[in-house]
C-alpha cells in the first residue's frame, strides 16, 4: 500500500484501533473526529500525520475508512465531497443501508462495505489497541461500486490489520449478524429486564461469572447500538421471534410432571463446547 | 477448626477444589467418589489423609461436605449412615429439596444447605482450584436441623475458603438463582438452538466474543446441569415467562415504523455498566 494515503473518519475504539494498527505498519495516516476532546487525544497519540475536517481529508485520501456508528456512516456518504478514483469503506455493524447508499456514490468513486467482528467493553480512542483485529473475522460486503482494485486494495487492508477478509452479501451479512451479534445483545439487555423485575437488589450480590458473561454486551453504549439495532430490526425481529418460540417449548417441557429436560440440550452442549473463538 | 475432620464426597471441580483450600490451609481431608479415574487422580495428588467409601468416610468425618450433583445429594442424605453430633454441609445449586431432604435426618445430626457462586467451563478434579472461591458468595441456607454451632461451623468453613457468607431461606435462594444462574443458562442454550435453526454453517466462522461469552455457558455439562434444573422447574419457568413478555414487548416496539428502540435500554445499559462481579 505504498504511497496510498489513509484516512480515517470517527476514531472511537474501531477507528482509532485501525489508525493505530496502520501507524504502526508504517502507512501514513490523516484523522478526523467530531468530538474535540477525541481530536485532542488522538493529536497527542503522534498516531496521525494530520487532524483534519471531514471535506478536508476526503480531499487530501486516497482511501477515507468511516468509523461513525452506523447512522452517521449514511449521512457522510450522501454528503462529503468525494471524488473520482477514491475509495471509501465503512466499518458498520450493519450493511444493507450503508450498501445500498454507497451504490448512490458519484460514478467512478470505488466502495467496499466492512465489518470488524471485534469489540471490546470500553470504547473511544483510549481504549483503541493496534492488535484489536488480529486473528478475527473482518467482513467485506461488495457494492455496486466495488471494482476489482477497491476489493483486493480492501483486502490489502484487513491483512494489514492482521484480520481475516470474509466475503458475504449485505443481506446474508445482516441475517447472519442478527444472529450472533444482534439477538445476543437484546437477550442480555432482556436477562437485565427480567433480573430488574424482579425487585430484589440482593440478586446483584450473588450474581456470578455465569450472569456476568451472559450480560456482558448490555454494557455497550445504548446509543450506538440502538442505532445498529434500529438498522436492523426486521432480521432481528425474526430471530427474537425464533428464540421465543424455542424457550416457550422448552418451558412446556419443564412443566410436565415430572420436568422433560428438552431433548437437544445434550446435542447443543457438545456443539458449544466444539466450537472455537479467536481469542 | 483445629481437630475437626473434614470428609468431602464428590470430588468434582467443587469437592475438589474445597479440598485443595482446606488441605492448603492444614486441614485433615478425606475423600470419596464414585468415579475409579477421579479417585486415583485424588490419591496421586496427596490432598487426602485418605480416600474412602461413603459410609465409611461418613463413619470417620467430623462434617461432611456433600459435593455430588444435587439428584444425589437427596440419595446420599437418605441412605448413608449418619450420626448425632455430626454435620452435614451440600454445594448443590437448589435447595428447596436438599434443605428438606435434610429436615429428615436422624435427630441429632445437624446440617446447612450450601451453594458457592463459583464455577469454570472445565469440571472434574483436574479442574480442581484451592482459589476457586476467593471473594465469592458462598450461599447457606438454614434448615430444620441448623443449630448455632452448625452454623458457626459452616460460616467457618466459607472463611477458609476465602469466601464470603451470605445466608438466606432455601424459597428465596432457589428464585435468586433462578435469575442469576439458571435463566442466563436456559438463554444461552436457546441461543444456540436459534443460530443452529438458521442452518447457516457459516455463522460460527464469524461469531464472536459477543456470542461467545452470551453462550458461554452452554457449554456445562448438560446432564448435570439438566438435574439442577428439573430441581428448579417450576421458579425457572416463571423466570423464561417473564423474559419473553419483556422480548415480545421489545419485538413490537422494533416492529414499528421507525422502529422504536425500548425505551428502559439507556436505564438497562447504565445499570450493567455500574454492576462489579468479584473476578
Amino acid at each position: 500500500m505504498e504511497s496510498f494515503q489513509w484516512g480515517i473518519i470517527g476514531l472511537g475504539l474501531i477507528g482509532g484501533s485501525i489508525a493505530r494498527r496502520l501507524a504502526q505498519q508504517g502507512f501514513p495516516v490523516l484523522g478526523a473526529d467530531s468530538d474535540p476532546a477525541t481530536r485532542a487525544e488522538a493529536s497527542a497519540s503522534g498516531v496521525f500525520e494530520a487532524l483534519l475536517d471531514p471535506p478536508a481529508l476526503v480531499a487530501a485520501a486516497d482511501g477515507v475508512i468511516l468509523a461513525t456508528p452506523v447512522g452517521s456512516i449514511e449521512v457522510l456518504l450522501q454528503t462529503l465531497p468525494w471524488r473520482p478514483g477514491q475509495l471509501v469503506l465503512d466499518t458498520g455493524s450493519t450493511k444493507r443501508r450503508i450498501v445500498a447508499a454507497m451504490g448512490r456514490l458519484p460514478e467512478g468513486v470505488s466502495a467496499v462495505g466492512g465489518h470488524p467482528m471485534a469489540g471490546k467493553e470500553r470504547s473511544g480512542f483510549q481504549a483503541a489497541d493496534p492488535d484489536l483485529f488480529l486473528g478475527k473475522p473482518f467482513l467485506l460486503v461488495p457494492t455496486p461500486r466495488t471494482t476489482p482494485e477497491a476489493a483486493a486494495r480492501a483486502e490489502a487492508l484487513v491483512a494489514a490489520l492482521g484480520a481475516r477478509p470474509i466475503w458475504m452479501d449485505a443481506e446474508v451479512h445482516d441475517r447472519r449478524v442478527a444472529w450472533v451479534s444482534h439477538l445476543p445483545y437484546v437477550v442480555a439487555m432482556a436477562l437485565m429486564a427480567a433480573a430488574e423485575a424482579a425487585e430484589d437488589p440482593a440478586l446483584w450480590e450473588i450474581a456470578a461469572s455465569g450472569f456476568r458473561d451472559a450480560t456482558r454486551v448490555a454494557a455497550s453504549d445504548p446509543r450506538m447500538m440502538g442505532e445498529v439495532v434500529r438498522s436492523n430490526a426486521d432480521e432481528i425481529c425474526a430471530a427474537v421471534e425464533l428464540l421465543c418460540q424455542v424457550l416457550a417449548r422448552w418451558r412446556d417441557d419443564l412443566r410436565a410432571s415430572p420436568p422433560l429436560l428438552p431433548s437437544e440440550w445434550e446435542h447443543l452442549a457438545v456443539r458449544r463446547q466444539a466450537l472455537r473463538f479467536p481469542t
